[in-house]
Formats: C-alpha cells, structure tokens, sequence
C-alpha cells in the first residue's frame, strides 16, 4: 500500500499543467521554462485571512490597466492577505492568484492570475510583494504555508488564465461558456482526498491492530495468563470497525476516481450532465469520510492506550495531519449542504412528478417501504441491507425537505435554508452513507472468489450494522426496524467481531505497509515493540546530557 | 475563572503531604527537609512499559532482606521500566515507586516505596538507577515524562510507606486493615481532572463563540452583507451544545468534590459505606466526562475552520492536553467497566428484592414506567427530563444484566463478562448521563434567582434534548417516546439555540478567562482577531530570513 503525496501538494505537481495551455504569452512560456529547468515552485493562493469559504467575496484585486495593458494586483486590507496556501511562505517562485478581476470600471468576479514573487536568482521576494510563512499548526508542521500581500504590484495581460473567461487588449470583458468547467477539478482533487483519508484509518488500524495482538494485559480466565488485549470485545468494537470503514472508503475512493474518468471523456464532448451528480457525491464523499477516518484514527490511538499517546505510536501525526481533511478543500459543514441543495432539487422533482433523476439518487423516487426485510443477521442479503439504506435515507431527505419548505413558508427562501440547516446535513450523511454501503457490497459481491471473501464479506456486515446501530432511532422510525431486528443487528456486530479476530492481523498486514511508511514503532510488522520504545526513548532531545542545565530553573 | 495545576502534576505537589507521616525513619525526614529547602521533585512511578491497567502484574519487585534491612528494588525485564511519570525524566529526585513486595520469599503484591533517584548536589542519578525522558508526546511536551529502570537498587526497610500494610524488621508482613483506603485519593484526583476537562472545553467554547461573533462570511439573505457565523444554525448546533457541556460539568466537579469532603469525613470514623458508590460514580464521570470535553474541543477546533488548525487558535494544544485525560488516571473502557461491576451488583440486590441501594442508583428500583410525559419542549419539566432518563438508564442496565446473565450460563462468569462488556460499558455511559443531566438541573434550579437564570435553564434543556437526540434509538425503545415526542425534543433544540444566541458571548465572558489563560489568537478578548493572527505569523521561526537556506533542498 502506498500512501500518495497529499491533496494539498497536489497544487504544487500540478502546477505546470493546470497553466499550460491557459496563456499565450511567449514571455510567461520562457520564464516557465527557465523556473522549470531550476525546479520551479509554485502554489495556489485563492483563500484569504478573512474568506474561505464564501469565494465571491474575496477581497484580491487585480485592475486591468489598458494603457500599459497590465492588471494591477493589489490587497486592500489585511484581511485580504493569502493565508495557507502550502509552500507558499519561504517556497514557491509563483503563485496562481484568484482575485477579482476589475476592467472598465466593472468587477467581474475572482479569476485566476499567474504570479511572479520572488527572483529566480536570489529567491528574494520582488518588491510589491509580502510573503512569509504563517506559523506553526495542529500538523503539515513541514509544509511551509504562507501569507501573501500585494502592493499594486503589476503582471502583464497575458498572465491572466484565459482558457475561460478572456479580457481582451482594450479591456473587454468575455465570459466564460460553461460556468461549472472548473467542477471537474475539484471532483478529481477530492477522489484523492477520499483514497488519502482511508489510506491513513487504514495505517492507523494497522498500527492498532498488530499492538493489540502484542499487548498483554489483564486475564479473562483467572489463572491462564494475560491475554492479548485484541481478545477484549470493547477492544474489537473499537478497532474492528476502522478496519471495515478503511475498506469501504477505500472501494468509494477507486469508484469516485472512475466516474470521475467518465465525467471527463463526457466534458470533452461537451456534455456536463452528470456534472452536478459527482460534484455533490464528491463534496459529500469528502465530508463523511475526512470526518470518520478522523474519528476513526482517534479511536485506534486511544485503544493503545498511554503508548498511543506517544509520538512513537506515529498516531498524533497520522491524527493531526488527517483531521485537517474536515476543513480544507471545502469545509466540511459546507460540503454537506451544497449537497443538500442538490439533493433538494432533487426531491423537488421527485414531488413535482418527473422522474428524471441521476443514478445515485434513483431511490428517491421509489415508493416507501414498510418494515425491513432483516431478520437474522447472517441472512440479511445485500440488497436488503441496501433496501433498508434506502428508506432510511429516503425518509430523512423528505422530512428535510418538508422542514425546509414549511421554514420558507413561514419565513424567506433564505431564512428558511439556514432554519433546516442541520435537517439538511443529516439528509446529506445518509445520502451518502448510503452510497459507501451500497458501494462497498457491490465491491466485495463482484470481487474474485477466493478465501478473502468470507472475512470481506464480514467487514460489509460489520460496517453496515455498525451504521445502523448508530442511527438506531432512524432506522426505528415507522415501526421500519423493530427492537428484536435490531438486537439481532447488534447480535450481528458482536458475532462479526469474533468471526473477524483471528484474521484482524492478516487483513490489516493485506495492506502491505512498509515499516518506514507507518514509522510507528507500536505498529512493526516484527512485534518487537518494547525493545524498540526504549531505544526510541532514548534518543529524546532531552535525553542528549545526563543533567540538564535547566533542571536548576525547574527546581526554583 | 482559574485553570487549575494540572492532575498529573498533582503527584508533583502532593509529594510532601503523601508521603508524611507514612514513614517513621529520622534519616528519611532529614534527607527530606533538605530537600524540601532545595526544591524537591517527586513523582510517582507505578505505570510500567508492559503494565498499566492491570497492576497487580507490576513487574518490579521490592526485595525485603533481614540481613542489612533493606528492600532490593530491581528491574528484572525492559517491560518492567517505570514508564510515564510527569517529571521523573530529567527533574524528579525522589519517587514513590510501585513494586511488588517480596518478604520471607512470598509475594505480597504491589505497595509503595520512597526512593531517591538523583544526588541532591549534582543532580546525577544514582548508581543502580537508570533514568530519562520518554520522548514527544501529542501533548504535555512541557513535562519530562520519564522511564526508570533499577539495578538490585538498595533502600533502607523504613522507605517503604507503612501507613497500611508493614514489614517488620525480621521481614514478618503485616496486611492493611482496609483494602479499599486509597479509593480516598483516587477520588480527589478525578475529581479535580473532572473540572480540569470542564475548563478545558470552557476554554474552547469561549474562543470558539468569541471568534465566531467576528468572522462574517456569506449572507443569509442576499445583499443585506455578510453575517457573524454564529447567526449559522448549523455554526450554533455545533458550539452552544459544548458551551452547556462546560456548564454540566463544572456542576458535576463541583457536587463530587463535594461528596468526596462528606466521605473523608465518613473515613476518619472508619465508615467506608459510601466509598464504593463515590469510587464508581468517579471513574464513570471521569470516563464519559473526558470523552465528551475532547469531543467538545474537537468541535470548537473544526467550527473555527482553517485558523482553528493553527496553532495561534490555541485549539491544538488544548485537545491534545485535554484528550490525554481519556487515558491517564484509568483508561476510559477499563473505568466504565468498573462502574458496571457496581451496577451490576446493584441490579443483582434489585433483582433479589434487596432495596438497600445507594442513593445514586436509587432509581434502579423503581418501577418501570410505559411512556414520557413530555409534551412540548417548553413544558418538559426538570421532573418528568430525569424521570426519562431514569428510565433509559434502568432499561440499559437490566438488559445489561440480562445478557451478562445470559452469557455467563452458556460460557463462564468470565468470558460472560467479555462478551457482554460492549452492552455493560453502554449502561455505564446511561448511568453516568443521567447523573450529569439531574446534577445539572438541580445546580441550576437552586441557583439565586437572578436575570442568569433563563439562560441556564435554556443550557439545561440543550444539554438533555442533545443527549436524547443522540440515544433517540433508546428513547423510542418499547414505545417510551413517540417520534412526535423526538420531533418536538428536537424543535426544543433548534429554539434553544435561537434563544441562547443573543447571550452565547456573554455566557462565555462569564468564565472570565483572561487572554493569557487563552493565549489565543482567535479567542481575544477584544476581538482583533485579523491583525493580531498577521502579527503572530510574522513571528513564526521561519521567517526570520527572508531566504532561507534549505529552499534549494526543497527545489531539488
């Protein structure tokens, strides 16, 4: 298992290609080649101090300027400082800046702009602009992201990104033809961020995992010894189910990315259809699955006790670098209600009559169900589970969607968003959640029969079960799931941990990580973790001169 | 509002006042006074590599020998390396040390030991004693936690501390009269952690709620200007839940440090009734308390969005230092399992006809009740909330017990008790809620009838609607609530936040935290948040140059 560079310095790979293409300025070719043939770095500087999330209002200008036929890019207020884009502090030579393009006295929105800041040569920053780093954070500790401020400081016409929108010689303003073009980045960049995410719950349930098997502490029968701490139930409850979860983002991940390969052949042909449909899948993917890997990581740090609590677990950086996916590339509370508004659209026509829905939300316009079929657990069929998924789903983007429109009745179409909101994330998770069952059965259902299925098939159950016991009172809405199902589904959660817990180790050593990937030394494949805390311990800073020079101030 | 030393550093203080009086050597007091004028640093060293949670298989052993009047104290493995104590790396002279006694060749099980580690005029350790730092932690980085391994290290026989079980001169044990005395101190301490975990998340929600009456971003309604983001439904759902949390919890810190006064007042009369019942419902709240705060902090932390990740939001450090507090002083499950030993003989007496319960279970016995009584959200009364939740906490811990019963006839008494431990933890939890929801309206309904009051009883009703919103599965159990009754529970939040949003900041200026407590950027009093977060940036180390000499290295 490999584990990719991160999404956030995929805008540094992907620098030279986002740009090729987007200008015609024989200059800007030439620098490039030159910054290329040095190691060019460059960054993407779109979110402000004072503004992420509401990108209109960004407060960058950049005032085209015919008579020298150059935009002026300047930062008006301190909070219209960059703020975070990665390498930007002591780094990158470029930037791409989104600033709100001004021409003939108009302003046209934030548009993108490729930006010189410091000298090839000396590395200094070129007069005009401030640039420096913005300090330390929860993680990305060895990503220098930065702060970026403009003096009026002046870039040729040409270093505007004009495969979109064009500003001509004289100051012409030409729109854009597709205004949702840019969508298709963001779906790629997420599907990353997805496979990113489970790969790093996937590490952590490794690392937890093997400890578990290597941890002895307390006895389950007097006199027979200590066991592993992995024979405890409350140990598999909490780690067994970041083992499932890490599969089910894992199979969601790879099938995001081939939507993604089908939306793009589409695009070519100009059709943008499905669009709107992966976007919202996408954003909502981003959100559940940052947040779960997160809590996830979390559980399995905790479940190693004070040793989790360690740098040498790696746990708090595997912690801290993956709960940074909750907030960037669209924070997480924002991505469940734009899919929220487009799951609204959607129940929107499913009441209005037309049928005309994307696949991934047919089951909105399937007819409500009564009970759920369940009723052993190792008889509950996949397309039971998913039938069951469905209603629960179905019905809160409904009881949403009523609690949206009674809000707008009652006060304006505004008003009345903000008043469902939290109705209308819950819709948006089990929209989703849907869709990582669904997804994660039909992976496990199609894959080759071999021995693998059966504990593969054991991590679905596990994981659905997991699900529904957590939204028990969803799935209890109606009379839709009686008390003895779900006992019995909570009897299906106690039954999959035993069956998983001789092959635990197998399937998290399946991800073949590397030691020196995981560098924890609670997670060796060799066992030998005791040893090696000592050994790692001893190498602390601290432990350098037998007396410390400032135990004297300690003792004051 | 003062932040308390931290509980760990409690051993540090507490040193002096433990140990006095525990040990009659004159030599011993000498070597203490000195120290005592010097500084002295104690710690206690009990947590081993191999062994935390189950101390009775401590490894280090304490060998009594007659001849010389000594103990032996050695460390015969490198799991048996004292591991974690605060300050015991670089800084600690002396330790209690946790060892298993050995005397007239028999094993007497783990007692404590005063032992010097370091020379009080060099500071270097002693011969026989190896000592160092354990190395970075997620948090407490200020501390030297420390590892401690002995070479057959000899003590003279009066260091061992005596107040309970003795070694005579000839090696004859003398066993404690009482096996249950130190729950004494366990309780205080988790007492002082409880509140410790409610000011850390006092702490967060004030930064959060004051940052977010700051930010603006995006409108509610179009053209009428960006709004605080705490106008948000979903900004309020995530924060003022932690904000009545806080408030829960200093009730419940406070009302237990008051029953641990009430119990060491028992004590000094021999009466050790009320220990049990006190020792459980400690480790419980510490268990659930802990949790939720870290849980709560996560949440302040992820709804300042991006500058919630730097580490100018203070946010970072305050979860990593508060989250330890879910393993150290007893690991979370571990406590809840001890809090379901109590309950579990307690439904044993109930379901025996013995009455004679405690008045914390005291709800136990009652009858069972067929439904709420609440009606609407503003007419549940303090009465008929902890009614509901007395019956969803007795339901848990009777079908606990039944399962646990269940268990224990098909396997034995012990592996019954592993493969119920995920459902006993759980009624644990219910236990726990119930009394920190009838703590809080009590605190709050026998507070001085001031303009407060209304706020407070809003916090009351969102901290209850929001714990039975999150366990609605269990409410709606055999027909207790109705959905209609979930529908309005949840209607009482969404009109709770709305009425607490006006008073969210001055319910947090309440807490009086001044800004060098905070020391966050975001949290400030004054509200300067932008240019002061530019200002901090500036300091960063990385910008201390302009160029800084490793950029080639990153270009290559």
């Amino acid at each position: 298992m490999g584990r990719d560079l991160h999404p956030m310095s995929l805008h540094f790979v992907m620098f030279i290609p986002t740009i090729q293409g987007q200008s015609d300025d024989e200059q800007l070719d030439e620098w490039l080649s030159l910054a290329i043939a040095r190691g060019i770095i460059g960054t993407y500087a779109q979110t402000e101090l004072g503004h992420g999330t509401n990108l209109k209002n960004l407060e960058t200008t950049a005032t085209y300027d015919p008579k020298t036929e150059e935009f002026i890019i300047n930062s008006p207020t301190i909070t219209s400082a960059k703020w975070w884009p990665g390498g930007l502090g002591k780094s990158s030579n470029y930037a791409i800046v989104v600033a709100q393009l001004y021409t003939l006295g108009i302003c046209r929105g934030p548009h993108p702009f490729i930006v010189q800041l410091r000298d090839l040569e000396t590395h200094m920053p070129l007069r005009g602009v401030r640039v420096g780093d913005i300090g330390p954070k929860f993680g990305f500790n060895s990503s220098d992201n930065g702060f970026l401020l403009f003096d009026n400081y002046r870039i040729p016409r040409s270093h505007m990104l004009m495969r979109h929108s064009k500003v001509l010689k004289d100051g012409t303003f030409i729109a854009p033809k597709h205004s949702k073009l840019s969508y298709g980045t963001m779906v790629f960049v997420r599907s990353i961020m997805i496979k990113d995410q489970a790969t790093e719950l996937a590490a952590a349930a490794c690392i937890a995992i093997r400890y578990s098997a290597i941890r002895r502490q307390g006895e389950i029968k007097q006199g027979s010894g200590e066991v592993q701490i992995l024979d405890y139930q409350t140990q598999q409850f909490r780690l067994l189910p970041q083992l499932a979860r890490s599969f089910a983002f894992m199979f969601a991940a790879y099938e995001i990315r081939d939507l993604y390969m089908k939306v793009t052949e589409q695009l070519a042909d100009g059709n943008t259809e499905l669009l709107p449909e992966i976007h919202a899948l996408s954003s909502g993917l981003k959100s559940v699955v940052s947040w779960e890997a997160a809590q996830g990581i979390e559980q399995c740090r905790l479940a190693c006790g004070g040793h989790g609590y360690s740098l040498a677990s790696a746990f708090p950086e595997i912690y801290a670098y993956s709960v940074g996916g909750c907030t960037y590339e669209g924070e997480n509370i924002v991505m469940l209600l734009q899919v929220a508004r487009f799951l609204m659209k959607a129940a929107e026509e499913v009441r209005g009559g037309k049928a005309r829905l994307a696949t991934i939300c047919d089951y909105m316009a399937k007819p409500n169900s009564a009970h759920s079929f369940m009723t052993q657990w190792d008889t509950y069929s996949d397309e039971h589970i998913v039938h069951d998924f469905e209603q629960v789903a179905r019905k809160q983007v409904f009881r949403a969607y009523d609690i949206l429109k009674r809000h707008q009745q009652e006060s304006s179409a505004e008003e009345g968003w903000n008043r469902s909101s939290v109705e209308l994330c819950k819709a948006s998770r089990m929209h989703v959640r849907l869709y990582l069952v669904r997804t994660f059965l039909e992976k496990v259902a199609t894959a080759p029969e071999t021995s693998l299925r059966v504990p593969l098939t054991d991590l679905t159950r596990l994981y659905a079960f997991d699900l529904i016991t957590a939204c028990q009172g969803e799935f209890m809405k109606s009379g839709f799931m009686s008390e003895s199902q779900l006992d019995a589904v909570r009897e299906g959660i106690y039954r999959c941990l035993e069956r998983l817990r001789p092959n635990a180790v197998s399937l998290v050593d399946s991800w073949d990580f590397d030691d020196a990937e995981l560098h924890s030394v609670l997670g060796r494949r060799d066992g030998n973790v005791y040893p090696a805390l000592l050994e790692w311990a001893q190498k602390s800073q601290l432990n350098r001169t037998e007396v410390k020079m400032s135990s004297t101030l300690l003792v004051s």
